[in-house]
């Protein structure tokens, strides 16, 4: 177990040696140099972040961090606060998108209850870190104290620790927990300066009254609570949710102990703001896996420096982006692991080379 | 073996009865409707294209054709023109980016030579139905005659239809062919009406003199050649090549035996705009893999209607994009085959439904 302030220090930056090892073999592989895109450049940071220039990234994990969030009363979902819960058991049980999609990457699935307000079922399948029984009402008042705050940040942390012995060389994060893209809103106002009608989306499909609603809970929820984007913890204590706190933990863990991270949607967005809020060095670890349809995903990852990998119109949460990014990300790594040289395969090079 | 006007003849329209299936099911699925975006729209084509609610695509196959350009004595390419041979050797050895990626995503490879300049090496793995040791110079006349388009074409339709008895729900294209960049564009520029500036790219890399060399040269072969675009095979033959011709045949092929086919990159949408122009039903059966960063690709792809899957900054061909995107369609079936339904699932539905 390790305490926050322990993992901050921990995180460093990426190794330049092995960086150049995969930029050169890469430029020996038989293809023309730069013809494969995207997939040099995630595997030179994979390699970077991996300390490796030949990385391997078979053991993979989803982090799906489930939390409940008192401003559903102000009616900002479509969905009733049961289906939190639900839905875990619902992962428990291995039927939900991330489930399948998961499987097809060959990833493992780590379900993990950070503040559902109910048992969770199915508890043997579930990891149990529950800080409260979901947050406040952040329209009345903070949504959970600064130490509440510490503590999903920290357990966030303990549960990558604990799955590392298990083996990650690629992790991603997920979420479920109904009315979150609410309060992701109120945090991304916060870290990007921007008006929360810029940054609050329909989320499962509310209609335009709800919209409207939710634009104008997001800015009472600010002007009630005032978060200062300079204290991270803060930001998240007064206008976050605990399984929002839980991955900024698993982001930072992740940083720490260099294994590249791959951030799903709105939600994991607005918690990758949280944890680059306390140590800006972790976004050279993090990698974007899509662009949802939440307009406050896109005004995140600008703030972050990210750029997705995907865009494929999804919104629903749970790391099923990130988790088909998985698959982006592992033929980066085979590309440049598994692909003969020039010279191995007797291929001539450009003329004039 | 079927020839071209049969082939033509059985493409067909997609299955609406299957296609409200798969639509009906997705809308009773764990999950936000809608919120999958991309993925539940393809998995709506497949299930039409397959004629079944519930379609399948773990038998997935990439064809990859090759073949030899005479234009290349024109100074198009950055690569001497051996590197055709050599490539699909790397081909039939596993050692190319293709053939990692068709790995990752269990895919089988059936490399093609269409009309090599020379033998082709390991030629136990390699299906060869040349048709000649590569074009004719484009700049100087016809690619090829009218009879060996055909016979490109009709060759494409043999490799499919041999393949088929091995299993073949899924079937994506790609290429390998020193200087092929060029005749694309130029079939790019005759079936769109751009003109050339705007369709010719750099290729595996040339520079900026080599750019403005290629443009000049498709130019040339135009106003050589005078394609009518209302005749695609006279289009085929007079600035194509022997491996358009043959991706052109595998994606009628497809289409007629009701199999979806991953299009790649801007040679495969040549191929695709010539199949098009054969029989314009063939659209609907296809799915555009990725966005290449050449110019013409997306010409093409608008003029086909058909938007890329992936966008990856990618510009090698071999059908590594294609191949990159069967992964995607894989997911969009398994989430709409492997998911739990709210009913199955004990999940609330959205509130007022």
């Amino acid at each position: 177990m390790s305490g926050l302030e322990d993992v901050m220090r921990r995180i460093g930056v990426l190794e330049v040696g092995a960086m150049e090892g995969a930029r050169a073999r890469q430029g020996r592989l038989t293809k023309p140099p730069g013809s494969l895109g995207r997939l040099e450049t995630i595997s030179v940071q994979v390699a970077g972040i991996q300390g490796r220039a030949r990385p391997e990234v078979s053991q993979k994990v989803v982090f799906v961090m489930a939390g409940d969030h008192g401003v559903v009363a102000q009616g900002v979902s479509a969905y009733p606060q049961a289906v939190t819960g639900q839905m875990v058991a619902n992962f428990a049980a291995g039927g939900a998108a991330i489930n399948v999609l998961a499987r097809q990457v060959g990833a493992r699935v780590v379900v993990v209850d950070m503040g559902v307000a109910g048992e969770t079922a199915q508890a043997a399948r579930v990891v149990h870190k529950k800080v409260a029984l979901g947050t406040r009402d952040i329209t009345c008042g903070q949504a959970m104290s600064r130490r509440q705050a510490r503590e999903a940040v920290e357990a966030g942390i303990e549960v990558f620790e604990e799955e590392l012995g298990r083996g990650v060389e690629l992790a991603a994060t997920g979420d479920m927990g109904i009315g979150n893209t609410t309060p992701s809103a109120a945090i991304i106002a916060t870290f990007t300066g921007r008006p929360p009608a810029e940054v609050a989306g329909r989320g499962t499909g509310v209609d335009d009254a709800g919209l409207a609603r939710k634009v104008a809970v997001v800015e009472r929820a600010l002007s009630v609570n005032r978060p200062d984007p300079k204290d991270a913890l803060e930001v998240l204590g007064k206008v976050g949710g605990f399984e929002i706190g839980g991955l900024a933990g698993v982001m930072l863990a992740a940083a720490a102990n260099r294994v590249p991270v791959v951030i799903d949607g709105v939600i994991s967005a607005a918690a990758a703001l949280v944890a680059a809020g306390l140590e800006p060095r972790v976004k050279e670890f993090m990698i974007a896996g899509h662009l949802s349809t939440e307009p406050g995903h896109r005004a995140a990852l600008e703030h972050l420096g990210l750029e997705p990998v995907l865009d494929l119109g999804m919104r629903l949460g749970e790391g099923t982006g990130a988790a088909l990014a998985m698959g982006i990300v592992e033929a980066a790594v085979r590309t440049l692991n598994e692909m003969a040289t020039f010279e191995e395969a007797g291929v001539s090079g450009a003329e004039g080379e």
